[in-house]
């Protein structure tokens, strides 16, 4: 526990990478990464167990740098310590198509675990990771098969602290006792408002206390090298309880202006640089520096880590001879590989079933699955009655020492509690450490306050899936306030998310089915409170492709195309016999249930489906906002709803197979000179 | 302060008014009214200042039910109050188009202040009612006149209390020592999914302590009457910090299944309905029945707030006389008048102009209103440098204590600190409270955070005015993590939320004459970080209208029309030059800053700009998603952005005049044989 010379050269090492980048591109934060510093080498050189060589490996720590905007510490310590990230790729910071963008991606930079930057998240990431290591290593480990024993390092600034976030996955954490979780709060005292005092003068320390958090406190974390070590080190005893070491640090340390928030962004000047390389040692003259001294440091450590990973795998290949069912499972599962046959476990269903919301088509098909993929994690944010998300045999994941009935770290249903941007956020750190398809609901409304988790796990290509019951006016009573309308419009314009709305149970099915074969894609499933027919013509086949014809009505060719998802194709059916039988007009009916699935088909299947020729009417109870991509004319519902029942709300708004026939006579009548192209063709790409 | 059988009867009262009212509409909350009763009697008839024959009385305490499903106990006590809520109106509970739907609205009921339902909202507009009441009486109160003296009463529950918003406001609120502000936590250890102890097991009141917050315990809520009044009169005596009660209470209370989650939603089974009537000296056979001595002690209290009204008329009657010029004022406020040629002082601007981005007109924009309209009310979410949200004259809102330079509660600058979601419903307590417009910032894509609010904001009808800045890649080297795509699409689909995107600051000042003008609707300004030119043709009244011709170039008629918003605009222009020079091409540049202004215009104005017979290319340089409704074609960003200067980007994504051309020439091309309708028309409403 003893520190050099060297040890303080390689922070201020890490301190000038951080300001040459950032003094080369011009842009980007330098204070964090100068403050933070002390703590990164140690964790990078004394605490964490990773191999550069393999970033992939299952059992290593994770680091989350919430602060995100901090990324050069992040990019500085992965290039010392042997990762894929080149001098090369530090002088190219910030700039296009580099390795190291504004903010760190997994997807982009080797050894970054999840993508932070907007407040809170990694944070809330970082609570997520450390539930799939608890669960995993419940699931895994036996009597001297240590196989899952990580821990999950976090660093969080003021900015997160103060995002709710962070605070609902800090209550969740310390409720689940995840004593695998080491945070560190950059306790500064600046954010770009300037003085915390501004904004911020609670006691975080006491609030982490009040979530049941372990805390220690280091006061100089700009020098006290052992003080931080020993922390760490405390916190490694605590066994019940997730912990909070608590880091007063000087932002931008080192600079004339440290302390103060005109070190929070953009590059240093010119002298306050070449002040801080003389009084470090540096030559001023020369930039991007890694003393050999330095590099020794963080090979040596590679080098353990990768010894470290060595006896892993001893360890896991004896695991796999004596311990053969979860030695393969867990096999299968690194290898990011499905069950063979699981899909034959989807349900299916024919017109003479029974009427049922796809909320509950949707829980079936988790219960069907859950028996084959152990690898499903399911839960809710407090509606689990509502968003049939928890199946009949299911144990709760919880900490033993609770002893809500059979619940333990091993169980597979997460009470996320009212948390939802947590939950989804959670969900994205599940899904981040590997081995685990995390699965969760809400209202669909109130996925909204999800909204800045669930863009990440688009951007950041997590197999999430999030179960967002009560779709529409359709929930009836409870009002415009809990009525989605615009919320559709909202994810289905977020690249990389599949947006379900299943029309029945065949539907539902083909939606998980597409769900969890998408390895680098999150999917919504957007299901009803009421119920619904099974259709004629669903098959699984036809609706995994997005969008198909489910009914061809009179006579043919159809005068007219209804386009429509989810509760309203069962009207659009109707209305479709009513056209026919009052008007003697031929319809065609296509179920749209996933447009990001429908747009990946090529163009001659998109064109079987949506003729040319012939004008397309659009029907879904929420905003029309986007259905012209589809149809010419569109029925939706462009205003917030109604508190009433749900047949009385439909009614009001005439959505009504008649309302509908009404609709689409006037659509005919419009088009009857001029036959239009299909949506599907386009002047360009 | 004394409790006689008298309020016993009517906390029964209460309790059954809730159970008659979900058992006729057969869905609602009953077990949070029956255990919250006892509370709510004493704050309506021994604790708040009312006038249910004027509820929009400026300085009456304000109450918000922030667990919004238990609005069964606030339209019991509106209606025992003499508010207009009938007993019809109770036995209509839920049911369409009625007064009292299933979650609180202020637009439909007379008495209630804020929107609530959706979990931790009420309890963050309580904080804003907080903040305005606060600097209201900093800026009108004089010696001797108490003009706003007012209290703000907020009851919450767990699920509330486990929200991230609702811990965003407490911190801001402790932060802001607002002593106006008395929360109430019920803490019924139930929720949805069971018990508390299955999610959420922290120490609340420990936690609020942390925020800064003064706290009371009442053990026994259920019954001890005179703790609850004793902790409510203590908490009146605290200068310096809002106080939270938390109040142990059983959910159901009386019920045969009280305290478990059973009693939480539906109906009372018919023999718990009839045992309770029955304990409670009730006819077990009647409903809706509100005893004679109940209904004197509602009626009484509504007399002596009445009375109160007429002390304070005259208190406000002298004080107009005694300080003229802040009387005048007040009055023009509370009649929600803006003062006489206001707009007068909206910055206009010339081609000759230099080059400056639309949040720096935004923030020219505000310094002008600023001197003209005392009512504006500005913030940030820590962006303050960044959003352009603070004039250089401004004072910060902050305790006085604090010493924060010239800042005081009278100050008209908020820093909400990183709190985006508990600013955007902090704004909308602003805006409920009356005599004051506030608005406040963060980057576009952040207010995806506050999307929660946001939606409340337009349901119900606030005038609140978001800024939000860096709308796009435009932003540059912060990269994908901070660039909105989707986020115009999730906007723009809201009903009643304008969504201005000002191509220069003649459309900034038109975007702020009509938010300043729309009184039952939020505004959202979507500023650019990069600088652009002052167009040739953008005059405010012409952008008014939300969509208007800025260019014609080349031959006439055009071949084509572009259409675009903000940063686009004078890239289409430079396009439509390209056109006509290098292909002889004549075309028209349309500038749609406003999509729902647009739509309000009648349309034969709207053919006038969109024209029938020629082809319509959109750009925008972010999703295309809802771009279909205003042209055939479109050029946009369907993927997430990427990290890089701001040129770099504009230029891999080909956001060039190039770009352009290349796009319009395919659409002109596609278009040759078939002039296509102008997208305004349409085959019904
Ligand atoms: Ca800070
Ligand atoms: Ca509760």
């Amino acid at each position: 526990m003893s520190y050099t010379e060297t040890d303080l050269l390689s922070i201020n090492t890490i301190r000038l990478l951080a300001i040459d980048a950032i003094a080369k591109s011009n842009s980007g934060h330098a204070g964090a990464p100068m403050g933070l510093a002390p703590l990164a080498h140690i964790l990078f050189t004394r605490i964490m167990s990773f191999n550069p060589k393999n970033p992939k490996w299952i059992n290593r720590d994770r680091f989350v740098l919430s602060n995100g905007h901090a990324c050069m510490l992040q990019y500085a310590l992965l290039h010392l310590s042997g990762y894929e990230v080149s001098m090369d790729d530090l002088k190219h910071f910030r700039s296009l198509d580099s390795k190291t963008p504004g903010h760190p991606e997994p997807h982009e930079t080797p050894g970054v675990e999840v993508t932070t930057g907007p407040l809170g998240q990694g944070f809330a990431n970082a609570v997520g990771l450390a539930i799939a290591g608890k669960h995993l290593a419940a699931e895994f480990n036996r009597p001297d098969f240590d196989i899952v024993n990580n821990y999950i390092y976090c660093i969080f600034g003021d900015g997160c602290a103060m995002e709710g976030i962070a605070s609902e996955a800090a209550s969740a954490a310390g409720h689940l006792q995840l004593n695998n979780l080491i945070a560190f709060y950059d306790d500064n005292h600046v954010t770009i408002d300037g003085d915390t005092n501004c904004a911020f003068r609670e006691d975080v320390v006491m609030r982490f206390k009040a979530y049941g958090w372990h805390t220690e406190v280091v006061e100089d974390a700009d020098r006290d090298l052992e003080g931080i070590e020993a922390a760490i080190r405390r916190c490694h005893k605590v066994s019940d309880k997730p912990c909070l070491i608590s880091l007063r640090t000087t932002i931008g340390f080192g600079s004339k202006h440290q302390g103060t928030c005109s070190v929070h962004s953009g590059p240093l000047a010119a002298d306050d640089v070449k002040a801080f390389k003389t009084n470090a040692g540096f030559d001023p003259e020369q930039s991007f520096i890694v003393p050999q001294e330095v590099e020794k440091v963080y090979q040596d450590r590679a080098l353990e880590g990768s010894e470290k990973e060595k006896q892993w795998d001893k360890l896991f290949a004896r695991y796999q001879q004596e311990h053969t069912e979860p030695g393969t499972d867990l096999t299968r599962r690194m290898a990011d590989l499905l069950p063979d046959g699981w899909q034959k476990s989807l349900p299916t269903y024919s017109p003479k079933d029974k009427l049922i919301a796809t909320r509950e088509t949707s829980g079936l098909t988790l219960d069907s699955l859950q028996a084959v993929l152990p690898e499903l994690m399911s839960g809710s944010a407090d509606l689990t009655p509502s968003n049939n998300t928890r199946w009949p045999s299911a144990i709760d994941f919880q900490p033993p020492g609770l002893r809500l009935g059979k619940s333990n770290w091993s169980g597979r249903y997460v009470h996320y509690g009212v948390r939802e941007h947590a939950m989804a956020a959670m969900m994205n750190g599940i899904a981040a450490y590997g081995c685990l398809i995390p699965s969760s609901g809400t209202f669909l409304n109130f996925m909204s306050y999800a909204a800045g988790a669930i863009r990440l796990s688009a951007l950041s290509r997590m197999r999430v899936i999030y179960i967002a019951t009560h779709d529409s006016i359709g929930l009836g009573q409870d009002g415009p306030t809990h009525q989605a309308v615009e919320t559709l419009a909202h994810f289905r314009a977020i690249p990389n998310l599949m947006v379900w709305r299943p029309a029945d149970g065949n539907e539902t099915s083909a939606a998980y089915y597409v769900a969890m074969t998408s390895k680098q894609t999150p999917s919504m499933m957007v299901l009803s409170r009421q119920n619904l027919p099974q259709l004629e013509n669903s098959i699984i086949e036809k609706a995994m492709r997005g969008g198909y014809v489910v009914a061809e009505v009179g006579e043919s060719p159809a005068a007219i195309t209804l386009v429509s998802t989810g509760s309203e194709v069962c009207i659009c059916i109707d209305a479709a016999l009513m056209l026919r039988d009052r008007h003697g007009v031929g319809s065609r009916v296509v179920s749209l249930p996933c447009w990001e699935m429908f747009d990946r088909q090529d163009k001659d299947y998109r064109l079987s489906v949506l003729l040319d020729g012939i004008p397309c009417l659009s029907v879904e109870v929420l905003s029309t906002y986007g259905w012209e991509r589809y149809s010419h004319e569109q029925f939706g519902l462009n205003r917030f709803g109604a508190s009433g029942a749900y047949k009385d709300v439909y009614k009001k708004f005439e959505f009504t197979p008649e309302g509908v026939v009404k609709r689409a006579m006037a659509t005919i009548d419009y088009y009857k000179d001029a036959a239009p192209r299909s949506p599907v063709n386009r002047a360009f790409l």
